[in-house]
């Protein structure tokens, strides 16, 4: 854990150059507006430390597998997230010195993400080998009001000297994927151009044959004047520069304002590519910095408006949850169903394709209580879009009759993952899919989506668990063998507990959904039946009697759901119990020893709890979290804020805050030694979760809003707002109370600690939490 | 299957050139001296379907690990047979084109294995594109009277020409394993030189640093008469050859002798080994080519004479199993404590790694009935040498306090390999070990070895068991959780019976042999407690505790043991009932199918009582016989032999020739179509076992021979020859009676159909079989 960013409740900063650490500092000063971004690197020269990393949605790269044994039915390909040309870089020369913070003394350093207004900002003095000063500042944004821009003003002012000054703004395309499996490049080139302080580079992605212009457009000034300046071109493999020479006088600050635009051709015609660079550059050059900071502030704000969540005393948490709701705004806007959240969004190139179950399970039911509900929906289009793949993915495994198994990790709908207990056999992905269909549902009321899109994606997937479930003679009843459950210190166990309670679920539902459709749409219903190639008859049958045959392991003695068959071999130890120097036991032991030991990654039986508590008694929530939780490392990021919810609703609220802390900051403190590789911006949703469902109690039950608000001992209090349906709601919880403002829509009836409430339009409520 | 090679009962005979098997003839003409060997390449140039492969015993080199996503403890490195320099090349150039039977008409080809005298002929005519014709016949051995070389008589004769002949014999060292992982080149060179008709390459090894010098010396001869000629020196990479001249004429053979050696710094100073090279050549040269081939079947005579079965009456069996004996052969010598039986022996380079539980499960029988006890006591010495290495790989597993973990595949003692469901967990392999240090106690009568090196291996071997097994509060017995054992269709499953059975009989005999020592060498006792640091109280109470409590799983209601837990949860259908579009499964089916499929690899269950027969009555065999092997796929080469004999001793005698059948002629008849990587070495060793154990019904009791022989229905009669401590005999077995020679060796006791047999000296006895 590491604590050298100043705590503040806006901005994360770093006062003072910290080089070993400006991989974790680049990742978490990444900037992004859903369509393009990059992790927080330099503008100039630096040759210590550093992950260049440049981001655009949506474009990526097949990467031949590697694997040490291949197993039949892996796929060929990986799906990767591709660092894409480089378009932040101005280089610097004084004289002949290449301004470089490797190499020069650095003081006065500041850098400064600032999340209320969506920009980077970074101020230094640099003292050259040949004892030349310049103070720098530089201010980027990567604009989500034109989202397929970027500007940054980089400033330069000679502290103790008269001399030449170069600055060389460039494109540069040449680069590489940090995790490429055969060290390969991924991009060609198709074009460069430049002209006067402007250029362009074209390049097209190796097989899936994306093509992206990038192009750059600058300004020069002087003491606040427009320079009238030469540019020489410059052009090397996948680059273009043009170089400005200058004369630096002391105390004259120089500023170059850079306007850059990365377009692809997932949103242009390729033959538009260059013109619609051209003109976008000139377009937001003709806009201006200021504007466009501005405009960027402006826009922010209103998300803010919708977004926010504030804490009162606590600085470190207020600035921790503002900072993963920025995170998630500035990874996934919800305009484009083609687009998904990878799980470092624009922060860093790790684990490759863009979307696993996290989506589902942890970031619907953030953008859903935060956003336009078109944006949930427009994620669970993105999987409907991806059925037909999901089907050829259950085929290849054996599966025939429509089934569904969508992949692991994915970027286009193919499976792009290749480790066979997680590929295979992490088969429970299926369920939080179906899930947040009905969590959509449930949340927004939009039942059309059930005929529309969600009911071919549930059959698809209760015909999946339908085939993959077998009769056991031994125990006259349906097994689920060979299954890693969402704890993946456990591979291929039998009968793990969540995986058949999500199947059976799923069967109930979509027989439900079935019901409802036939109801309200016969006829869109018979289509569906005909598009499925649904035999309603003998398939129901068999779901039905899977779902009053299925073995779900239990305990009486215990009264815990066996999180698999065996479990209760192991030998049974605590977390408390294990030295911390064995620890992360992922890092310290070998596989077999976590497998067959008791220790849990990540919530397991209590992940299906916390999706199913209605269908629970809070003895046995308790019996079974006082069971695991002890057992549980908490070694996935998307671990503490499922036990936080819990633990909160148990009333255990220390225990629950204590969660919360463990996710809020996980990436401002660098808690598992792993944030230079990029943020865990899934599991940012979770962090808001832990404050939303735990702390704030909210659930949505029968169309209404339930709340159940504490505030965690030291804070005065928190308050976040959610939309809901018509309604935007403001929570602001203290120790004696709690005010709900109904800050736009209709009258609205909800629940305070199970208390019905009503709520006129535009007005608010005060009332006192009962002693619990 | 393919079915091109000619059945006899001595040789393997291709008539006719294959083309498009040729890789697959070129693993079954393989030859070797348990030093090096090589393919049944040709020595001309040949650019059509090729694995080039030559190898030098006990060189390897650890090729960096290559994964898809690492598990922490996998080893950095694969330790890989490797390709050495090709000795065996002779380029032929006739006036300007170079003979490659890829480009030239080929007719009246014969390639011929003979393995009763130990040499690869080959003769063609071979019509090239000028329509110039030759007749070619060239005669190969890797000499195991002169173990570090090979010679070769290459005959060329003109049929319709007079014109240039240009022969160039050369030594190229710039080789590539076919299986590098990073595609990179395993050996520098070193040094070259040539001289008159000879030269010399030495390379070394990158990494483990061994030298192998590689040289050539040859003779021409034109019509029986030596030829007096110029030899131009050639030199590149790797690589000397020298070039000659000569004038062809019509009809007039000529003929190249050429003599290689190979000498490894495993054998010699590094300083040495080029003097001793060229020595080694002049020995060899002034013995002749005549001469060697004469010494070779004077030698392979000698060992027909201790090895060979005799079937009258099937010509192909015959064959099969005289070929899986001569490879066995060719392989392995046992002269040399530090090598072992590599999967693939000197026939092909896949798997890489020489060692494996086969050795101890599958070779050690054969070696112990065949060839001298030092033989398979060399094998258990290489084990014990490699105990520190089992030691420190147990370490980095989390277990400490001497317990051993014998690698899965190793070279060095070091593991390299890295699948973690094998690598971690086919713990298995540990028992094996353990199981030839009885194997070889019990049939050699030599109790010495379990004082000299045996009970340290043991102990090690049982620690590793104590630890691994752990106290389950729900069955208040020890389990064995997350393990694989030997049917490989399973993974990280809990109580698999083999491995736990074969657990507590390790802990029973490392107490039973810790009694006959103490009893036997007191002093030695103390000194092994001492260099063990055995705490005997404590550690074999916790042995005993173990022993009288561990869990083994049994359906008492089928009457029988448990493969793992779980394992009748499965849907229980037959091989025969899988149509043949299925099969193999482990091409067709996805790896989580197979796991939780029903089907079996290779014996598992039927692996333990194969080797604890005596611990069970016959209708439980039977039982565990009849419900396991029907859902059997033998999809290892080491599945059928365990059936055969299990089979055999069930009175199933068809079936039990049915798997002989599977096993015996795998690689001739190519049986899995993969013959072309290589012969299935190890698993030749389980051929023989089937027809000593299985039809012979041959076992070790009590210091007694036992027999209990049938012949197969379509047989005459077979025979085989086994060693007994001081006792060579020969069992002849026919439909009506069993002959038992007493070829050498004082009297001796045996048992045959469970009656008491004495035999004299020099002497035979011939039984009638009873009716059974």
């Amino acid at each position: 854990m590491k604590n050298y960013l100043k705590h503040d409740e806006w901005c994360i900063i770093e006062e003072g150059f910290n080089r070993e650490f400006n991989e974790i500092t680049e990742s978490v000063c990444s900037l992004g507006n859903g369509r393009m971004g990059q992790r927080g690197n330099f503008e100039e020269t630096f040759t210590g430390k550093t992950l260049q990393g440049n981001y655009v949605a949506g474009v990526y790269y097949p990467d031949k597998t590697r694997v040490g044994w291949w197993k039949n039915g892996y796929p060929e390909y990986f799906a990767k997230v591709l660092n894409a040309a480089n378009w932040i870089g101005i280089k610097v020369e004084i004289e002949d010195e290449i301004l470089d913070l490797n190499k020069a003394e650095v003081s006065d350093f500041i850098r400064v993400l600032n999340m209320k207004e969506g920009y980077l900002e970074r101020s230094f003095v640099a003292t050259l080998a040949s004892g030349k000063q310049v103070r720098v500042n530089s201010k980027r944004l990567n604009s989500i009001v034109d989202d397929e821009s970027g500007v940054i003003r980089y400033s330069i002012t000679p502290l103790n000297f008269d001399a030449k000054i170069v600055l060389t703004p460039f494109i540069d395309g040449d680069i590489k994927n940090k995790d490429a499996n055969y060290d390969e490049k991924f991009w060609d080139e198709v074009h460069k151009e430049t002209a006067f302080a402007e250029g362009y580079v074209q390049m097209v992605t190796k097989k899936t044959g994306f093509h992206v212009v990038t192009g750059q457009k600058f300004q020069i000034f002087q003491n606040g004047q427009a320079v009238d300046f030469q540019s020489l071109p410059l052009k090397a493999e996948k680059y273009v520069a043009s170089q400005v020479t200058l004369a630096g006088k002391t105390n004259e600050e120089i500023v170059l304002v850079k306007y850059a635009c990365n377009l692809s051709s997932e949103n242009h015609a390729i033959s538009d590519l260059l013109s619609n660079a051209k003109a976008y550059l000139a377009r937001i050059e003709a806009k201006g910095f200021d504007t466009m900071v501005a405009e960027q502030a402006e826009k922010w704000a209103a998300k803010w408006e919708m977004n926010d969540i504030v804490i009162e005393g606590d600085v470190a948490a207020q600035q921790g949850i503002r900072f993963n709701i920025f995170q998630m705004n500035q990874t996934y806007t919800g305009e484009d169903a083609r687009l998904n959240i990878g799980p470092k969004g624009f922060t860093g190139e790790k684990y490759g394709g863009s979307t696993y179950w996290d989506t589902e399970a942890y970031c619907i039911p953030f953008y859903l209580a935060t956003a336009d509900q078109q944006v949930a929906r427009n994620l669970l289009v993105y999987r409907w879009k991806q059925l037909g793949k999901a089907i050829e993915n259950a085929q290849k495994l054996g599966f025939d009759k429509g089934a569904a198994l969508y992949p692991m990790v994915t970027m286009n709908g193919e499976e792009c993952h290749n480790e066979w207990e997680i590929t295979f056999e992490e088969i429970h992905r299926n369920g939080a899919i179906a899930y947040a269909i009905y969590d959509y549902v449930n949340y927004t009321g939009d039942e059309t989506y059930l005929a529309e899109y969600g009911f071919e994606v549930l059959l698809g997937i209760a015909r999946f668990w339908a085939q993959r479930v077998n009769w056991s003679e031994a125990k006259k009843q349906y097994v689920m063998l060979g299954v890693t459950g969402p704890n993946e210190y456990e591979n291929n166990v039998n009968n793990n507990w969540y995986t058949s309670y999500f199947a059976v679920w799923c069967l109930k539902y979509v027989i439900e959904v079935s019901e409802k459709i036939k109801a309200s749409s016969p006829e869109r219903y018979s289509e569906l039946a005909s598009i499925t190639n649904l035999n309603e008859t003998d398939e129901f049958a068999k779901f039905s009697h899977i779902i009053g045959n299925m073995y779900l392991g239990e305990d009486k003695e215990l009264g815990i759901f066996l999180q698999q068959d065996g479990f209760l071999d192991k030998e049974l130890i605590q977390v408390k119990d294990l030295a911390s120097s064995q620890r992360p036991i992922n890092q310290k032991w070998s596989w077999d020893r976590i497998l067959r030991s008791c220790f849990i990654k990540q919530a397991d039986v209590l992940q299906g709890i916390y999706f199913f508590e209605d269908d629970f008694d809070e003895e046995t929530i308790k019996r079974n979290y006082d069971f695991y939780e002890p057992m549980t490392v908490h070694e996935s990021s998307l671990s503490p804020c499922v036990h936080s919810i819990i633990a909160a609703k148990l009333g255990d609220k220390a225990r629950s805050y204590e969660f919360y802390q463990r996710s809020a900051r996980l990436d401002l403190d660098d808690y598992n030694n792993d944030t230079e590789d990029g943020c865990h911006i899934t599991s940012m949703a979770g962090t808001w979760m832990s404050i939303v469902k735990g702390f704030g109690g909210m659930r949505v039950r029968n169309g209404h809003v339930f709340l159940a608000p504490f505030v965690p001992e030291n804070w005065t209090s928190f308050s976040f707002k959610i939309r809901f349906r018509g309604n935007l709601l403001n929570i602001k919880t203290s120790a004696q109370e709690v005010t709900i403002e109904n800050l736009a829509g209709a009258d609205i009836t909800l629940f305070v600690h199970n208390e019905e409430v009503s709520l006129k339009e535009a007005s608010s409520v005060t009332i006192a939490h009962k002693n619990k």
